[in-house]
């Protein structure tokens, strides 16, 4: 199933990296909303690729066409479906993947659920590429978070064995998460992240890719949002950072960290702002706490595996024939998904918020 | 919501720490599946308080009453329903609680959610006594999965500063997951295990407590098993692993571990078995592939908090008078919850993996 | 499935008829809701047998036990869960039903899908008594609907061959659907009534069943409320209403008659009443615009099918044996389902209604 | 919402009469499902308009663009989305509706929910139109019915005051059904389909419109087929019939007829056939025990008012000067929308019988 069911929003993605086009369908956003659609372009524009070095020089138009839901520019009830063409795809490129699955791909898995009917040409609906109508449901999420002063925004916490220090998870603002997010790599520390595009240029340059960490905060939101168990915060965050392709891990506040702490090392004591509100000292719960909103800044990191596509040698399986062979794949990749998921994982996480705030 | 709805099964986990019963409604399950009750039980009795130095001296009668859903042993394709009475609480020890929230609890969030209605006698709906009916619905599912072939099991890898080592996750087999789980500290390493128990004795003594992590597999898995974007198998198991309390960080494979990878290393190339049996040589992607099952072992890690609930001194507010206030909290708790809540993690993953293989 | 999900509300009724317990839990109930305990018993009483010389001799004590989702007599924002026991159940009296279906009943189907695991004893999950729990979810959202000014009634519109005059669906107010809920037979005019009671008495004496149609009707309902396509309200009732055992049909409005009518003859045209209100001047849509409510008061029909159970002789075919039988039901049956019916069928209407309004 | 959730299939119907497109996707199609455009095709035919004197002149070219979801012809498991565009919209037709409600439209009740955003050119989200996607998805559900040995097929009941009768409840057969599919007007009876015309072309020329019954039939079916309660097959098909704009009513075998039988009289008793099968002698029940199929054709009837668009003066009310107008509609109306929407009962009938059987 390719659906997000929220508390609001059901959210379907559809389509495949070499389908006619890819697309969304919203329903359940309320009547009388207002898309900007410069800004659900900007968003899609920050995930685009082709524009720089360290991404893959596959130019997609990533241009949404809004067929339905709306009247004008404003939502009118209906579910609103928007698609983007696909264009710009070379399936000679995949001609030799019919039955040798590259490794760590989608491929091997998909051809036993799917068998002949799997597609991997441009990786079928594993692709990347459906982060394109995520972002797209995830723009118009932004729109009706910031109506309610929320802001979503991400920087890259690390690239191979390159990192910089976390956001503050007390501290963090809507402005550092404005002036990041303007930037063409979205680091905090720009000396660092040149190290990470050296990184990822090295990598490239050996036919090779690197992974990475992404570090999203939230910053606004009401104390007591969420639901619980089965849908506790984490849960449905989880849920739609997972539907990013390479993602491996998250983890909310301390995650993994929280591991080695005593109780009083970790518990964050309560305390009251000089503007008389109660708040935690500190964050190391990430915001939440018993599943809900604390009122302190969403912080949660997800991982990145690196991107399998690279053109070194490596060694698969004629699935046909049972040979051992030597794969070298072809086709134009990143060979770092980082800089471009980064902003799918805003996404996710206006979707969810978005979803439990409406 | 208090629901996980999978392809097949639609499990209700309901009630309080406090409240007369708590319970699970599933519904879904095949007509005809034998119930084995005894096997129910002795999955609950690994997740039960009472027994060991480490755990909480409540003494919590964990037995399930199977209330529909049955025609004797035998499920009859109606809802089943099974409940737990809550016998063993002591609501005044919670007295002092209903205006000052606890520290790395769920109290501010759900006072901020529920106003008045929250009681956090007990941890309200919060309690990790929830997971008791999630343990009930995995027990059941362990007999489904049992009845193809597949097992679950996990062991503590780590609490506090003690660490062992990760199960290897080509090799691992049943024969491993069962001798752990027969284990009363369920490590692979007794000696690390004594060292992690004694871990656990010393933060008790100091009215502290500690966190730690599971690792979780599954083997015996088919190949090409799950759903796509919004319900990978990551997304599924990170949903249901993350309604247990206290799970702060979730990652699958090689995890947070993979960002430091380039692809030539991280990539886990195909090979044949001797049996002519098409896998892979490595598995750091965890048994997931695109996420679905890729027929190698499951495996994945979930990190704990340590136990919010400490006697140590702590720092809080008083929400009715605004005032800070020194916390000392009563009542008996787990010094670490993770020798009890590895159990529920085998019970999410359970869940997960039989609502998907139906 | 057994589940309804609505907006806001995913109940789940459990339960066979005797099973150790029937029972619901209701999950997105808001917190702080009070539960009028006596105003739930008093609608469950409207529906319980064994009070008059129409229903089935049975006494069922139907005093539902709250397990989970209260604090008090409030809400807590956890799902609540109420279940009854079953006590007079007496299954020797479907000692010889294993093999042989009854005309009209559920079991040959059931047979079919469960195979051995249906138990056909007091109609397994087909069974009538499953309205119980819905009728506790129903009064509960009665509730909620009382709190918004509205009522939710319905009277016995028909019974065999008798039958009384239809709600006026303009002028139908709170008053009158109080007025009939309050007596023993639920009609509007009483003489009609009694013959509707003779009817059933009749049928009662030959050891025969008879069917007949409920009314009901929800006034107080604001303009716009509803889902569109396949959640409009009527999907949304009939889907509900369609649950109770027994129906086999549902018309709202003018129903089935419209469709001898002309445009011009049917639509309902618009007027301003003297208190400057817009409305329509005639209903015969029922209260449903568009799948939306109007704003006018809700008027829909259900037809019940007889009560399949009857003492007369029946053909049926053992399906041990493959030989014709001639099959006469033991057991204490109702000789007419309607009356009690009348109260699920008003429960449902309140589930959907409320779950809306939420 | 504008979703079913099956089984295994949820489709999204999304578009406006007057948006870019209309369309469905539909997620958990098998893989590997050949789609046959041309019967897509054929059966988006039967419901276009324009190419009768007994419908809009409208013409509609409902060629559907299928845009993600397949290989070739053959599903690849991602979901399914096909899109219709929209092209011979005159929305100046409707510019002088946007205060003042059509009697019997969802202008009315559109405009309460969803304020100024609400457009209703052409009928907005709750045109008829709307059926063609549904369509889409019954045609591909057709296929899958089709490859079980399952026909659905329907006929004209009646329309105004003709009716012709009923279909044998037990002997319908295929060829039947595969007959009356052919003919232009669907009737079992050419002559009584004459008098149906005759009555639609005299409401057409008086500027009026007039309503009728449907009725659906589907043979092949195995018994056991279906869920309970909420999910009875009744509650399913009607679900999905009532999303089809004018349905105001539903009944199933007997229906409201049921009401006034006796038990004696209207049990269907069971026979064997002289092949050895177990069936019912009758089918009053029409093809449905207990929520699930008997194994005997499904026979149901829905009715649906007249269309509300006729050019006879109707009153209304100008919202926004509360002034009572005279209101004549222009545009071009199917005087009828009986014949075309007796392809969208049969594409609903589709849904939910493929949904049950995947």
């Amino acid at each position: 199933m390719s659906q997000y069911i929220g508390n609001k929003l059901e959210i379907t993605v559809f389509g495949q990296s070499h389908a006619p086009s890819i697309g969304v369908t919203i329903d359940g956003l309320p009547e009388g909303l207002k898309i900007d659609f410069d800004a659900v372009q900007a968003f899609l524009d920050r995930r685009a690729p082709g524009k720089n070095p360290w991404s893959t020089p596959r130019k997609e138009a990533d241009v949404p066409e809004f067929i339905s839901g709306l009247k004008g520019n404003v939502t009118c009830g209906a579910p609103l479906c928007a698609i983007i063409r696909n264009t710009n795809t070379r399936s000679k490129d995949y001609g030799n993947l019919a039955t040798v699955p590259r490794p760590s791909h989608a491929d091997f898995a998909a051809m036993q659920k799917y068998k002949e009917s799997y597609d991997p040409a441009g990786g079928g609906q594993f692709s990347g590429r459906m982060t394109a109508p995520l972002c797209i449901a995830g723009a118009i999420c932004n729109g009706i978070l910031a109506a309610k002063g929320i802001t979503v925004g991400s920087h890259i916490l690390s690239i191979g064995n390159v990192q910089e220090k976390n956001f503050d998870p007390v501290a963090i603002d809507a402005a550092t998460l404005n002036t990041v997010k303007a930037k063409s790599f979205a680091t905090l520390d720009d000396e660092l992240g040149q190290a990470m595009i050296d990184n990822v240029l090295a990598a490239k340059a050996e036919g090779d890719s690197v992974g990475g960490v992404v570090e999203c905060a939230a910053v606004g939101l009401p104390a007591g949002v969420g639901e619980t168990f089965f849908d506790s915060l984490e849960s449905r965050l989880s849920q739609v950072v997972f539907a990013i392709p390479a993602v491996k891990g998250i983890e909310f506040g301390a995650g993994f960290g929280y591991a080695a702490l005593k109780g009083s090392q970790a518990n964050d004591p309560f305390c009251m702002t000089e503007g008389g509100k109660v708040q935690t000292a500190t964050n190391r719960h990430g915001g939440i706490l018993g599943g809900l909103t604390s009122g302190m800044p969403l912080v949660f990191r997800a991982a990145f595996k690196p991107t399998p596509s690279i053109s070194k040698p490596q060694q698969s399986v004629d699935l046909a024939t049972g040979q051992i062979v030597e794969l070298k794949i072809e086709g134009r990749h990143d060979p770092c998904i980082v800089p471009r998921a980064a902003v799918a994982v805003e996404a996710a996480t206006a979707i969810v918020l978005a979803d439990l705030l409406l």
